[in-house]
């Protein structure tokens, strides 16, 4: 079973929608006038724009840091207006709430105990949801749906029914085999830092292990300042995956790697031979 | 006569300062020092630098989203530091304080029972506004006058007298004729889409009504998702009024287009001769 | 002697983090956690990376339009995970709480009555702060300090000993003469405007001072708008330093100036020659 939701009055918000506009600010704004005393936190607007892969990586790896009954709410949404469905879910107390397009879907399925539910859009005249846009499900129906939950007025269970199949993930899990993991670059941080898929646990008992990306052998130490700046490093970062950096500097600009490229990490160091 | 003005303690900043240095956040401090438990949104700090016409256009598109009650703070003020008034505007039950340059005048214009203040700048030390940089009234005049007014201490009518003509809008209302709408590109999205200045209202009862823009005709449709990834489209957005994009991609990118640039809505489709 | 902390609840946040992935939000989920009822205000995430004078300067230049009582932490730190201190400070009823890397140096250099400690990290597990990552203090340490301090449940005094030396400012302070001042450009806005590091009280008693910066001469205003568009002028702006700014456009970019560059000010006009 999963933990109980008992609501705080938390709600993040994590979107590609930037910061031109009032887009976000109408979500907030349609928000507080359902529940006045509600604590927004912009968990981030800048995902790479229609791809939910990034926006649930996050997710999954941050939303421990918010109080349990935190309702987290993710639209990266380019199936806006179609057909496309609803998912909510509560895992370890918290709730999340997004489209069924992906997004959730790496998270879920490492946590079998969480509770999902589609959401009937059937039901939202009884929650006072009268006017919905063909564009922006953001503000007409998250926003008013995460505001009703994180009010305590409106139980996941309530929203419709269990939800069956998710979309899948946009993006493979790693390939792990005996002596090497592959992953990719899931996302870019403000410092050129490349941030992977590669979780900490499969790679953390080989203490000789090797890093490669775009032809470059990268040594693993434990902190940015272990390097002289300028020098590249890998590290397990402050979110429990494998990311590459330049000590005080841009690891991205230096080796010309965007979002998606290959990682490679190998049990034990020597010559890397990149597939 | 206006709906009457009751504080819900929310109050929102519509700014062209960006999110580089302190200039918001000294704001946010003035306002929170006399207002402590305000509400404070982030409408947008992105309009363009220095044309209050964005500002308004997206204010008087989304301040409904907010809870009567809400005060709308706009400082797009090239003109700080001179003899430029403030203007004060109550519409619905909402407050709004922005530079006399054109900013509120489209709104108002449509709002004929709002009642409008012009600031008395002779009348601040009244409310405790002591000092008043030549550069930043944003943060000296409009930041504590807005906090008086979400607090409930200070009442429109007090701010000034009633003004009489604004100062005209910086943009030209869109052209409509029998069979012909003409009206420009207002802002541009974080996703590159291109909305207009043109209302539904002025085209609704043109079902095969047809959109050019730089010698490209578009096609209406009712959702992003109606299109296939990188195709052209027009819709009536979210915030009602055209808008051109490109399916999962970005239009003004796409289309070489940017702010101020014209578009025709002809009520029938067809050959489009962009005058 | 420094004026006491009543704490407001109030927590500004400065960093060089930006505003990509869940960084910054991670860490106002830490704060909420342990003080449900904090506000929490972006003074900025945009300083300029790795360069902890920039957010020294404008925490000091700010700090005052927050009300007594409000925490202010500062997260500019390249020296993560290694041995650097965190240092803590008292001044005028406000705490600063930041990494001992110059950032808090030439504020509290200029405030010898300021109570300064060295956060003793062996004591974090008596605030229950369990898991500190090599990579993100900001999260792990500073955030929870933070609230706690915020919260009143944590003293100054308790963080850990008086701080003897501080690592030096990485910024000279201007070179003044009797006849001439020479500073920098600490920070661009967001409009282009050149803001220095020449406090007013250098040359205000200098009526026909005169600026140059890259071989430019430009002369003294009041305001922006005492200029025509696109003329330079120098002014003292709303956080009393030398700015030099180009009407209604961007000096920035005009002048093909950035941060660092060196700025002249002399007793008297007439021409000038740049040492």
């Amino acid at each position: 079973m999963s933990a109980p939701f008992v609501p705080c009055g938390i709600i993040t918000l994590t979107t590609d929608i930037g910061h031109q506009g009032p887009f976000v600010a109408s979500m907030k704004g349609v928000m507080l006038t359902r529940h006045r005393s509600v604590t927004i936190v912009d968990l981030t607007h800048n995902v790479l724009e229609h791809w939910p892969a990034e926006a649930g990586f996050w997710l999954e790896r941050c939303y421990h840091h918010f109080p349990p009954g935190t309702v987290h709410l993710a639209v990266v949404d380019p199936g806006v207006g179609t057909g496309r469905d609803i998912v909510a879910a509560q895992v370890d107390g918290h709730i999340f709430l997004a489209p069924d397009n992906g997004l959730l879907t790496p998270m879920l399925s490492r946590r079998p105990a969480a509770v999902v539910r589609h959401l009937d859009l059937e039901r939202t005249p009884e929650w006072g949801i009268v006017t919905i846009s063909a564009t922006f499900h953001g503000r007409d129906v998250f926003a008013p749906v995460a505001a009703e939950l994180a009010a305590g007025r409106l139980k996941l269970e309530a929203l419709g029914p269990p939800a069956g199949e998710l979309i899948p993930s946009w993006i493979d899990e790693p390939e792990v085999s005996e002596d090497r993991v592959k992953g990719l670059v899931i996302t870019v941080d403000n410092f050129g830092n490349l941030i992977t898929n590669i979780d900490a646990s499969l790679i953390e008992s080989w203490p000789d292990a090797a890093v490669s990306i775009g032809r470059h052998d990268i040594p693993f130490r434990r902190t940015y300042a272990d390097m002289k700046p300028g020098e590249y490093l890998a590290l397990i970062n402050s979110y429990g995956v494998l990311e590459v950096a330049m000590a005080e500097s841009n690891a991205s600009e230096g080796l010309s790697v965007e979002r998606g490229a290959p990682v490679y990490v190998r049990r034990s160091g020597g010559a890397t031979t990149v597939a």
